[in-house]
Formats: structure tokens, sequence, C-alpha cells
């Protein structure tokens, strides 16, 4: 594979030589933001969504964005055209920037640090998707403003790796008795009278671009969606299971703490929502 | 001033010459564990108690330490004697490292980052401990591991900011009705009958080591602590406060939520406190 050529601070550079000084408040305290924009046929998927959702971040955290959000769009299409991609995603991260010294209070009048690199990967064409996943439920230990997206991950890839060590794809957190999302992804299942059910907005899970589209479209083709928390034994009793994120779409779930959901094989609500996802996403991505 | 000299993966450098990947997961994910061993007089304060520490935040999180911990009190003392450090601190940071690419679970047989750098710093003498410091009671929003000592420091930047934004020195974090601790130190409270108040040592507060180190002393001194819980309200109306922390040693509190604690000055536990352990201080720090 050639070396990627990223981005940072104003520079397209080879992804070797891609740093960051050691006082960046990325790297000391987590203080920084980021978004994931799915790329197919090399054009930007719901790429309006994640500047928002970038800006508003910021906004939560004064932090300062050093470009317009044309420049950074035209940031990310510089990324696809010098890289050549066609599917994948780009992944964009803000910093505070560094300062002189490590000092917990945000220091004043520091130039952020903005960094951009492209990821290729197949998302039209998923092997989970057929598939479905292997869930486990266990508790969420993150932050109480999980709506910011900041770099602060460690308890996801905690999770992630937990999951995976047991021999299963993902896991769903847990808190107070109820799901709140996925490591990476929002959670939802399907009831018996056929209601996709996902919890409703809060600090508590991620606001995904995603799921938004979802919850538009599922309006446009009458299909019910209900925002409610649901609990564990809910999910594992449900007739369908899915997950949504930017860069997998839709995911049938078909196991859930080693219980098959429904008949253990992937859903025709999850079906149709990714496949409905996947005009939308063609629409975006026709030139 | 010159120009620090830092350690950075085995190599001395310029602290502006000193950047690790934008792919380092210490960026990406929080995915790093640190340490700040105090130095008075060119001498590694508790750092003992600080190693032990940092073995066990690498235990939790399955990261490898890439060096023994002679190895690395090595390198402590050779950045103290390259920057002719006399008093300040060693910031000690460990993060899995740089994966080739972004993925959420921890990636196998990759060289973890090791950075440390110097801070000089007036220990002994400080304005705050005389003149004690004014904080205020928010909200703890901080993950659920807080026992283990990584860089998901978000939430306690935006602590210390927002105290410092409406005039005090610093938050006292508050959970479930009780205090957990200040936004990066140990919180204290002096009860009418002169005993000594902190919480005890779960999955919530960090660990700290002079905190230890104050407990012991206390017992040597006939100083009665008590570990267990305490209310904002109690704090409020406390005989004294006080913080400790391995570079604050102990400062008292003098105001929480604009109320005067005792007499609104700093109070006799807290500084025969902050005397006894520098006393322990010069002991370590003698040569």
């Amino acid at each position: 594979m050639l070396n990627r050529i990223v981005y940072v601070n104003g520079d397209y550079i080879n992804e070797h030589d891609a740093k960051v000084s050691i006082f960046d408040r990325g790297f000391l305290f987590a203080d920084a933001v980021y978004e994931v924009t799915a790329v197919v046929n090399g054009h930007l998927i719901e790429n309006e969504g994640h500047m928002n959702r970038l800006a508003r971040s910021c906004n939560e955290l004064e932090l300062t964005l050093p470009v317009t959000i044309e420049e950074l769009t035209h940031i990310q299409q510089e990324l696809i055209r010098l890289n050549q991609l066609d599917e994948g995603g780009i992944y964009l991260q803000l910093s505070r920037g560094t300062a002189g010294d490590r000092d917990f209070a945000y220091p004043q009048n520091i130039q952020p640090t903005l960094v951009l690199f492209t990821q290729a990967r197949s998302l039209l064409d998923s092997p989970k998707a057929k598939k479905g996943m292997k869930v486990v439920t266990i508790e969420d230990i993150r932050w109480h403003r999980r709506d910011i997206k900041t770099v602060q991950l460690l308890a996801p890839c905690m999770a992630k790796q937990f999951a995976l060590s047991q021999g299963y794809d993902d896991a769903w957190l847990t808190e107070g008795g109820y799901i709140t999302e996925g490591s990476s992804n929002n959670a939802y299942i399907v009831t018996e009278h056929n209601t996709v059910v996902t919890r409703p907005l809060s600090r508590d899970i991620l606001h995904g671009i995603t799921r938004q589209a979802l919850l538009d479209l599922g309006a446009k083709h009458a299909i019910k969606i209900e925002e409610r928390l649901f609990t564990p034994e809910e999910a594992m009793h449900a007739k369908e299971a899915f997950i949504s994120s930017a860069t997998t779409f839709v995911y049938p779930v078909v196991e859930i703490n080693d219980q098959p959901i429904g008949d253990g094989k992937p859903g025709p609500i999850a079906k149709q929502l990714r496949d409905i996802y996947i005009d939308l996403v063609k629409r975006q991505s026709a030139s």
C-alpha cells in the first residue's frame, strides 16, 4: 500500500512525517474533538451533519476552528483526490493546540491543531452487514458528556477490546439498567409490533448523524420509530436489533449476550433501513 | 528561559523537536497513562509510590512499560541533570503507541510511546500554601475508573477552567451528593473534633500518593484521620479544609462556594500536615 497523504495544520504530508508536539493538549489532556465522514465513490456522505456536530462540539468546549467549514470541506476533498480514495472515511481531529507547558486551564491565544487523514475501507459491501454482529452488554463507564464527540475514547476502546477478547463483535453499554449505545455506534431494537426503538438524545449518548438520517428516512418510509429507553432484557427478546454509525451505515445484531435475536439471522427491518440508507448514500455519491 | 531537554522513546531532545505521530493512540484515543513526581533539591520525592501506581495503571489497561522501573528512574534523574532542575516536577506519559491505522481495539505488537519532561516550579515556598484556596463545587462528570491515572483529563480541564473563569482557584467535584475530590488533587475537611476526613479509596477517586503519605504521617503524629464520604454542606461548615497532590503537597482551602471555612484563614491542621510532609520531602531530598 502506498503511503497516505495526510493533513496537519495547513500541510499535506506523508503519513510517516505527520506529527504533533508532545505538548499538544490532544496528547496530554484528550482536549480534542473529532468527526469521521464516510466517503463513497469519492464523495463525502452526510458531511453537513458532521460539520454541524463538529461546530457544536467546539462550541461546548470553547474550541475555535482555525478554518471555515468551507475550507474544511475543501481539505477533505483534497485528501480524497490526493489519496484517490474511492470508499472509506475521512477522520478529522481538532485539538486545542500546543501550549508552552502543561496546565489544566485552557491556555489563551494558542493555535489549535487540525489533523485529517483518509481510511480506505469497503462500506457498501460488508460481510457484517450480511452476517450480522454478536454483541455483549457491559457497564457504561464513560464520562457524562457523551454528546460532545471528544477523543476521550479509552472506555470505548476497553469495551471493544473486551468484546473481541470474549469472542463477540462489539459491546453494548448499559447504565442504570438501560442500554445507552454501542462502543462507537447507536443501538436499536425492533419490537414484536415492528416498532424500531432507540434511546432519545441527551448527554448520555452521541447524537449520531446516521441515526438522525435513519429517523428521517424511517418517517418517509412509514417505519415506526420510537425514541425511548430499553433494557438489555428487552433487547435480548426483541424481534430484531441493529446498530448505525457513519461508516457502518446499518449492521444487524443477531446475538446479544449469547441469546439469538429473533431467528438469529439479520432481520427485515434492519435490512430495509440499510437499503434505504444506501439509496441516500448513492444519491449523495452520484456524479 | 533555555529550551528544555525532554525524553521521547529513548532520545533526549530539545522540547521543540519532541513530537509523536498523529496516529499515536495517546492522541487519537487518550489511550495513555501518566504520573507526575515532585522534584526538590534535584531529588525525586515519593517516586516509588508513583512508579508503583504507574505499574498498576499499566496493568489495568494491558499496557506494557518498555523499560524497567530502574531504567525509568534513571531517565528521570538524567532529565533533572540535563535541565539542572532544582525544584518542580517530572511528567511521565506512556501511551499504547502508534498503530498503522485508527482502530478502537488494542493493536498487538506495537511499541509503546514513552515521554518525559521536567517542569520547573517553586514547591516549598508557595503563595497558595500561605493564602489558601477558594474552591467551588461542581458536578463530577468524569468516567468511572478514576483510580487509573489516564490522560482522559478533559473533564478536569473544564472544571478548572470553569472555576478560574468564576474567580475561584479550583473546583471540588461532587457525585451523588458527596465530594469525590478536587480537579487534580484529593480533598479533605477537618471536623469540629479535629478529625481529618477524606474519601476512602475506590474507583471514584485517584489513589493519591501524597494522600497515602499524609495518612501515614498523620498516624505517626497522632492526627485523627477518618476515611468516609462527606457532602459539600459538611465541607462548607467544616473547621478546616485542604487539598493534597504530588506538586502542591498540602494547600489549605479557605472558602468553599463563597462560604469562609472556619475563620476564613488557613487552619492549623492543614499547616501541621504541610509542615510534616515538607519534613519528609526534606529528608528525601537531602544529599
